[in-house]
């Protein structure tokens, strides 16, 4: 290691540490806070209870996989010697931070709901602070731990990998490195699959019995899956979304360094400062991301609209300043063309910004799309199912478009606008990603606050709290809804970034695994070529990965089947759960005395544990079927099939998944929008039409949609840690 | 021309005009019958009048894009001097004669329809007989046409192109003839699109405000858009139908003959073999599919089972005759590899039966998928949908792993099991299409049967026929529905293993092209190639056409979402469309008393032209987009580009075509088994939910899903036609 950046580089760890501190920190604030009166505090300990639970069982699955899996890449490592003897830790290694970091965020989660809600009896910045403070705990440590993750990988690695010239060890290092992606892509998987099937299973159930057939309001106490729904926002929104985007981070950190590493194989000092750019932006970000937490604050006498500026301010002066101060990095650490680099990482922020406003402007009912949604509630349920789907499929365009304009043009700058140049292009696009993600401390804090404020709501419903309270709890939630749809398109955004940078990283991965099996020459056309020195073309050639060949074809097919296969798994596996739930429900309001009366208090935990079940034995197939995918095809086509798979998913599954998200959200909305009064308000026929859109875009947006993101990030993930694998056999 | 090869040819003229004059005789024999009562034979007037008035529009709106891009290519062909001078010509012919094909097919539909009820009055196997014989005009009308346009263009290129040494001729003859296509995908697309909103607007107009609202039965004369409806079968089943498969045939033979000359330019013998072995294949299918068609009789006091089984038997028959004359066929032209190539035919074959076969398994409420959608109903409309939803999308599963089974096996059949014999694998590719299409003047018999059937029930229905009578056509109706999903599943694989081969083709026009504009010689790696002897792999890496050129990644997003795009711009146009038929219905119930009691006639032709308008309006701009998309890629992008959004969008519209179809397809045949007594029949809470799924699936499998067979066929057929242009100049 050299000068300057070495000492750079200790930025990373030492963040990790501030980024955990600081979590520790607000933690113990939001925990002065009183949970409020005993029925507060008890309908608080049913939901984290249930959420624990839940959280338990799934690790127990997890676990299994884990399991399976190491001893898979054990055999790899060690007996047929494909793989780096690294590997079986990093995945380990991935998994438990993700894994921990889900675990620090329900649970702060969950003891901040009744703290909100009593916050809010108070004044509405009261409560501001306390659900925003909590997000921010797993906004920081999601990022806190995802550097610790890189810093010790990278310093073990950096003393362990020994011998051979120092650029070929830094390849070594940063791609091995890769491989602790799976891990956590892992981990996400079944947070996002089994926590998404948990949470709508809970939502649609609870709707069909109780607001429709036995017409009580949502949240009601007398619900006996109101709990399980509270506990479902826990479970899927704050564990789903931040193992998926603990992913992300990590995946578009550590696959920039491995494209960093692979550009500059012929000048150390240059790969160095490649590798340890994407690091240290992402711990400038960190820092930047705590003091625009800071900035997060508001009059007493807040509208709605203060609030929204308030958590927009403390986002946009974090992603100046790294804007900013990301040239400063680059200049320091003087990577070739530093300035286009820049460019890239600005463009990387931009287009996170703006898929996350075209987001809001299909999802938000202040806007035409969502209103007529709303207005074709008048002409029934089919009317609101067609448009809505219509629309979100036609949504899809602007994102799509964002990207590709984004992916361009940051390939281009990072290239020197010279389409030759691939490896500073695909660098280009990395350190994109890594732009994007640079301030997820706090992008994510916001993500996280949503649940939280709806749970508030919840617990405030549920106790019987006063109007004005309950009035404050609904700003906040209704602000939630807001920050949650501009989250899920970021979420949706960054995943297809860094699944792209992945894909680009995939060939070096193919190339160390090559070397690892001693296969130390390439015949590409009528030249042999050494295969540390092989450009990214050779390696095009050599596998013949062009769109002529039928196994690239054949592999993009499968790979667009398989996002809608996956898709159709999950709706699938909520409508069962589902069904499993009204049945449990109407048995209680059946078999269980003064429930409806509110003499009774319902089984609540059973209602839990349906749903806990229920995903449980969901979760397996969908996930399985991803992981096992890409093994396949590898066995079977080889190199070239593989790649047709990864970009034929990440292509169909990308646009799916912006469908699903977009068509559910304004579904809400626009059920929302009739219940704020519009096409004759709460319990019109336009209403009952918009609350059977609305419970259709359920699973769309908050299971089979945020689940495609894992999808197309893990098959990557699993081509790559398999690639050594892949490169020495293939049936084809 | 040589001995055998040419003998052999003149099948093919021969065989268009007995197809034709087998036509006429059907068509007269149906003409003889009668078309019953006073009232039948008004209400078929009706709807004849406005299938024909719908017609008129549509080809108006079509006349104006021709003439608009007719112009464009003769800019292209006679001032940029980047296509060939025959072009613009092709282009027209194309479009004439599959327009022709429409108009016939849809003539004789609307006059079979009384005559099959009619026919019925006497005997179940009488009506089947009028309504299939009528089926076949259609079937041979298309197939007819379609191989008399290729006939006549093979024989004016041979004339005319001289000069050059033979094996060059050939490859310009072929590609030349390859663009006549994109004539019959732009008229197949506006009868798609146009035909399919129309018939949606109609059908879900009327059942809303008819069954839903006013409570009367479907087909019931007192509703004023029933006689739209009953259009709108003629106008999307059969037309739309008929041009799409027109596309999928010509298309087919003309593919594999550009990629039969660009295998063998180095052998004339087996060039001129290569070309003709699909378009003699072609001829001879359908000379068996008239005896097929002559097979298909059953006894006169049949069941629904015997009608099943004797429409199988004349489809079977037809496909094992094909099977083993195509064997000599290829043996007598002495093809390389006859033995391979001859596989490859079978293989396509048994994956248009596969598919067909798995559409029905989805689709038909005899199998569990769609049993468990109806038993879904029961908890309300929500879970219908979510339920057929998921369904349809895990189906797509099976119909794309047997087309990437189907593919590689063809691809490696013809190539010798190597698979880089590409020329010869993609050839196989090619003449798998070529088989699976070999029989269509029968699978479309068929499929056109359907709507005719169903057409016959409307009238039966609409002029009060008895019980009995209503029962048969029931029955034949029922078959109809049959038939149709499986048709479907036909199209779509048809249609993917079309644009396969169409893409497989594109390479051969941009070779052409570079050659037309002066690019005689290639830079590829540090080798200087002439042009004319590049191979496919020298294209690839001359333009860079590899999974890590940011330009093909990016295409393939921009084709996957173009899928989406158009799907939802379709979906909401039906929307949109169904809403004015809404209110024109409701006006009409308003202001012209006496209708719901039966005392007035409804203003029928009202509701045609809101239909009418509807569809004219919304179909321009979906329509344009699909061929302006790869105009503007290839302009932007380039080669690599374009190629990367054909496949995108063929990887992702074929399996978005699948779930759209069969999700749509299995909604429907949930209601009817509820309609039949299941859940509580009809009536019941279950059945109202089951209507809203069967409302909205009627989009999915009738607008969207179809329209998206020309989606994926058409942007490769522009891209053909682009290729010389995209050749000469692109912006990146």
């Amino acid at each position: 290691m050299l000068g300057i950046q070495n000492n750079l580089f200790w930025l990373v760890p030492g963040t990790a540490i501030i980024a955990l501190g600081f979590a520790w920190f607000f933690f113990k604030q939001m925990m002065k806070n009183s949970e409020g009166t005993p029925k507060m505090a008890e309908i608080a300990a049913h939901v984290r209870k249930g959420a624990m639970a839940y959280l338990k069982q799934q690790y127990k699955i997890v676990i299994i996989v884990f399991i399976v899996l190491t001893l898979l890449f054990a055999l790899m490592a060690y007996v047929w010697k494909v793989q780096n003897p690294w590997v079986p830790f990093a995945f380990l290694s991935g998994g438990f931070f993700s894994g921990l970091a889900g675990f620090f965020g329900m649970k702060t989660a969950t003891y901040a709901s009744a703290r909100t809600a009593n916050a809010a009896r108070e004044s509405l910045n009261k409560g501001l602070q306390v659900a925003f403070r909590s997000g921010a705990v797993m906004g920081l440590v999601v990022v806190g731990l995802a550097l610790l993750d890189i810093s010790i990988w990278y310093i073990v690695l950096n003393t362990f990998v020994k011998g051979g010239d120092p650029a070929h060890n830094m390849a070594i290092i940063t791609t091995t490195m890769l491989t602790f992606g799976m891990g956590a892509s892992t981990q996400a998987l079944f947070a996002r699959v089994g926590g998404g099937i948990f949470t709508k299973a809970a939502d649609v159930g609870a709707d069909l019995v109780g607001k429709v057939e036995a017409g009580i309001p949502e949240d009601d106490p007398r619900n006996p899956a109101t709990i399980a729904d509270n506990v479902g926002d826990n479970v899927g929104d704050v564990a789903g979304m931040g193992a998926d985007l603990y992913e992300s981070y990590a995946g578009s950190i550590l696959a920039t360094a491995a494209l960093g590493a692979a550009a500059f194989m012929h000048d150390t000092t240059m790969q160095v400062s490649a590798v340890f750019a994407p690091m240290i932006i992402g711990a400038v970000g960190t820092l930047l991301s705590i003091i625009g937490i800071f900035a997060v604050r508001t009059k007493e006498n807040a509208t709605q609209k203060n609030l929204l500026s308030a958590l927009g301010r403390g986002i946009n002066l974090s992603s100046v300043l790294i804007m900013v101060l990301s040239f400063f990095i680059l200049k320091i650490l003087n990577l070739e063309n530093y300035v286009g680099v820049w460019l890239s990482i600005v463009i990387g922020l931009i287009t996170g910004w703006a898929i996350g406003k075209e987001t809001e402007y299909f999802t938000s009912a202040a806007y035409k799309p969502t209103q007529n949604i709303a207005k074709q509630s008048e002409t029934g349920p089919a009317t609101v199912i067609i448009n809505g789907i219509g629309t979100g499929m036609l949504s899809t365009a602007f994102p799509v478009m964002t990207i590709v304009v984004g992916t361009i043009l940051a390939y281009l700058t990072s290239a020197g606008w010279n389409f030759e140049n691939m490896s500073m292009g695909l660098y280009g696009i990395g350190i994109a990603a890594v732009g994007m993600l640079s301030t997820l401390g706090i992008t994510l804090a916001t993500d996280a606050y949503g649940p939280i404020a709806d749970n508030a709501g919840g617990n405030a419903e549920m106790a019987g709290l006063g109007e004005e309270v309950r009035n404050r709890t609904d700003a906040l939630d209704s602000l939630g809804n807001t920050t949650a749809a501009t989250g899920k398109g970021f979420a949706i955004g960054s995943a297809a970034l860094t699944a792209l940078a992945l894909l680009a990283s995939y060939i070096e991965e193919i190339k160390i695994g090559l070397i690892r099996i001693g296969e130390t020459t390439l015949i590409v056309g009528e030249k042999v070529i050494p295969t540390v020195t092989a450009t990214l073309s050779d390696f095009m050639t050599y596998y013949n990965v062009t769109l002529m060949n039928p196994k690239v074809l054949m592999g993009m097919f499968i790979g667009a089947m398989m996002a809608f296969m996956f898709c159709g798994l999950t709706m699938n596996a909520v409508g069962r759960a589902a069904g499993a739930m009204v049945d449990e429900v109407r048995r209680q309001f059946r078999d269980i005395k003064g429930i409806l009366t509110g003499e009774t208090e319902p089984d609540y935990a059973a209602c839990v544990a349906i749903s806990t079940k229920g995903a449980q034995r969901e979760m397996l197939l969908p996930s399985l079927l991803a992981i096992i995918a890409p093994v396949t095809v590898g066995l079977i086509f080889g190199v070239s099939g593989v790649m047709g798979l990864l970009t034929g998913g990440l292509a169909a599954g990308f646009a799916l998944a912006i469908f699903m998200a977009n068509s559910g959200g304004s579904w809400d909305n626009a059920k929302k929008y009739i219940e704020s009064g519009a096409h004759g308000g709460k319990g019109s026929k336009a209403h009952e039409a918009a609350v059977i859109g609305d419970t259709v875009g359920d699973p769309f947006k908050d299971t089979s949609g945020p689940s495609l993101n894992i999808l197309i990030k893990l098959m990557t993930m699993v081509a790559i840690v398999m690639a050594g694998l892949t490169a020495s056999w293939s049936l084809m």
